[in-house]
């Protein structure tokens, strides 16, 4: 069935997931639905304890078994140790057909591929998958289905009840023997534990693993003990020197610096740009160069940013520092500054993941947007962004919050550059679509910015500004006649993974790859 | 059938409610159950807007009708404004047979009298009722059955689906108009909104009700937007000066002042007295005044209290800012001083009724309380107390968290006069079970002490105290020796409410009064 990005969804794959095709970014609106429901043993006896010494022990208490769901997050990012003990663990008990719910996967958990293979792992759902795990699924390892979610998809499937999470592991960076979980005070301090929080809230058994026990009570807590059934104590969840992988270094690379500026001309000459506007913007070198020419506007016109959010490091929070920024709210830090600016400025506040971007809760930050800076491995001249699927077909991204803030910031801007090595960035199809082009309303590149012809006011607004402008077209005709039109990649027929879209829709298939034929 | 302390429940009671006995302070710890589910409308469309400028208008926007349950919470105390509003407007649209679930109703609340006369409310659930409400329901006025319920079990009955609240109204001193509430801030401060949050939780319709709609995002928000659909802006949601109505004066009654000294020197003597102990106490006169002994005890022995919990007033603060309570974990401000305490002292921290006393979630923060100090209308020798009803037979008083406390705590301590003017205060048997014997501890009196023989660890350890020990019986007997052992309360057949053990089941039933009958 073809869905409204235009994408064929086979009906097997429709048949198998019980999913609908995506119809639209705002098609949900107001389409009432029952939240999931939980199992909870309640703790009333004032003797009992939950700390337990190893993870075999833990995984017996939770009554581990064939076919469960185990959550995990991923603030510990390329220094994650939790994912890789516990899928060990189950797997050294002989447990098979587990399904990971992750809020993402990256090359830290190269270490499960083997597991993959074997079956103790069958189905995979996260934001993304990066590394080995992202080559084993696109070589149609995984026996199931991935299933790739935006940030705010995830809070969506388990609220919702599609996803049912058995036992979540929470790795947190301390821990109290009753529970209370916080993101910072520890060996492997990670800012914030926002993804972990609808773990917290909808799974049956829930398990703080920790390498730093403190006293009672470790509060304001992120995860609630109220919500925690075990306490496991390990020698290490993080690699610290790993969790802060985000770290910008100014660019010098001239392409992103020239889009950089095009995006902070353009930006501070529509509508939006006043006083009190909110903002989020990625850590590539292009969006942190826009953050920093967006700051001599902003004191030059002495206009205020109310609200930053999103994913945030150090020059978001040079800015909450200097006053230019008011709030910062954050779920998930880039890099160590972004971390110890969360313990001492009390504007800068840990939100969950629902409230960051749930498309199915009564409303969340995403909604309240401004202005959203995002990159994109590929856009087309539908002004559809793929962020997951690379050009050689194998899936080696994550939509994080990309479709998320698209479909909530009254102007999304995406910055790519046209060219990516030799293939064109801008293109008539994108290989896999994650973003909806209804959602995205501006592209950057390094010759020259599109705008979607659906925002006719933002063209309006915009039209005395010294920028070159071209239609989508335009662009992609530019990057053709450079590098000549990509053939396109050539996959095999078995569909090894779904973008789901943000409100749990199908957006598009990711299908096995399969070597080049000549 | 005859429950765990003795109660004998009727059967068309057990059978109307769907209930069980009493059947022990402990006996479904581990008992697992599914938590409720909600229907959620989503907020996906930027442009929506949440801000409705009528009762009316949001009553209609949420669906009212006939049989639906209200949500309440009671943080503004004896000068609440938000229940009598929205009750009128609800009986002035002719809705009828509504179910109130309030965390607790005042004689703020008299003005609602007459629609339980004339049917548009037909259920209370309650932590408690005074004045006209309760002669009201006393008197069998109300047509269903009024349920009073702990603060934790009010909690348990949302969370488990055993009430499901249709619209809830959140009173909200701040905020902004996605919904985000604060208890601080407006003309109606009251520090906190924890037993709202299961509420906002559960309900299908969350309305924030708010006279001080501030600046996008009012944060950190004690009530997040995500769970909030409608925010409705009223003239005034409280009266300031009725707010703050626990403002303890220093007791100079020498009966409290030898209650509280027998309290303290029996406090330091337990083993649970040692650096880092948790500690609750309430805001009667002699609770306070032993908190003032205690800090002396506190000084001279250089121990600290690690946490303080429960309704907090400025005694509590004070040792907070002296640095002799290390964090104060807060559900309910009884003054003002406590209200201005957590805007300035970041280790005064709020927390949601559930986290303070649910017995159905993974644990609570009653669970850790070494000591709880509480008061008692009657004591009986099985150390069963009374909380709810007076002497009169009448409705007059709240669970509150006596039961849950009481459950939780190593040490509790209830602190009753031996008399209450010419009532005996310790007797054979309470008119009504609230808290249960086998969670309590230590009776004191203006007369002497009273240990309860179950914990002979704690007779053991203060036998050479210099206290005046005595059995609960002699108390007893030395009461009804003064002024005669009096005549039971005469009640009716029907019964017209039940007070609900913490963990759902049924404690005791309340008769409607009768005239005394010579």
């Amino acid at each position: 069935m073809i869905n409204k990005v235009g994408r064929d969804i086979p009906q097997e794959i429709l048949d198998l997931t019980g999913k609908e095709v995506f119809q639209g970014a705002y098609a949900k609106q107001g389409v009432e639905y029952k939240t999931a429901t939980h199992t909870v043993a309640p703790v009333m006896d004032p003797s009992y304890s939950k700390v337990v010494n190893s993870i075999e022990e833990v995984l017996k208490k939770c009554g581990i078994k064939d076919g469960m769901t185990l959550g995990f997050h991923h603030h510990f990012r390329e220094g994650d140790m939790v994912v890789n003990m516990v899928m060990k663990a189950v797997h050294d008990m002989g447990i098979k057909d587990i399904t990971i719910c992750a809020s993402s996967l990256g090359k830290a958990n190269d270490p499960i591929v083997p597991y993959i293979e074997d079956g103790t792992i069958t189905n995979i759902q996260s934001s993304g998958v990066r590394g080995k795990i992202g080559q084993a699924i696109s070589n149609g390892k995984l026996k199931g289905l991935a299933i790739m979610r935006s940030h705010g998809g995830r809070v969506r499937a388990i609220e919702s009840g599609e996803t049912h999470i058995d036992i979540a592991f929470i790795g947190a960076p301390t821990c109290d023997e009753y529970g209370n979980c916080r993101a910072i005070g520890g060996k492997s301090d990670c800012g914030v534990l926002s993804y972990a929080a609808v773990d917290a809230d909808y799974a049956d058994k829930v398990v703080a693993v920790t390498d730093t026990l403190v006293a009672f009570p470790n509060i304001p807590a992120s995860i609630s003990m109220t919500k925690v059934d075990y306490v496991l104590v390990v020698d290490a969840i993080g690699d610290p020197n790993k969790i802060a992988t985000g770290a910008a270094k100014p660019t010098t690379d001239m392409r992103k610096l020239l889009m950089a500026k095009y995006t902070t001309e353009f930006l501070v000459h529509t509508p939006y740009y006043k006083d009190g506007f909110t903002y989020q913007t990625g850590v590539g070198g292009a969006s942190i160069a826009s953050t920093k020419l967006l700051a001599d506007h902003l004191r030059k016109d002495n206009i205020h940013i109310s609200v930053g959010l999103g994913g945030i490091s150090k020059p978001m929070c040079d800015l909450l520092d200097e006053g230019l920024v008011e709030k910062i709210v954050d779920t998930q830090d880039f890099d160590m500054d972004a971390i110890e600016n969360i313990k001492t400025n009390p504007n800068h506040i840990e939100i969950t993941a629902s409230e960051y971007a749930d498309p199915f809760n009564k409303g969340a930050y995403v909604n309240k947007l401004d202005f959203v800076i995002l990159a994109s491995l590929e856009v087309d001249t539908h002004f559809n962004c793929n962020v997951v699927v690379g050009s050689d077909g194998v899936i080696t991204g994550a939509q994080g919050g990309h479709p998320d803030t698209a479909a909530g910031a009254k102007c999304t801007i995406v910055i790519a550059p046209l060219l990516q090595g030799r293939i064109p960035a801008i293109c008539t199809n994108v290989t896999t679509v994650t973003t909806p082009g209804e959602t995205v309303d501006v592209v950057v590149t390094d010759y020259g910015i599109a705008i979607n012809p659906r925002r006719q006011d933002l063209i309006d607004c915009t039209k005395d500004v010294d920028l070159p402008f071209y239609t989508i077209e335009e662009l992609r005709d530019m990057a053709y006649k450079m590098v000549g039109e990509p053939d396109p990649v050539q996959f095999g027929d078995r569909v090894v993974g779904i973008i789901e879209g943000r409100d749990g829709t199908i957006m598009d298939v990711v299908r096995q790859v399969k070597d080049f034929e000549f």
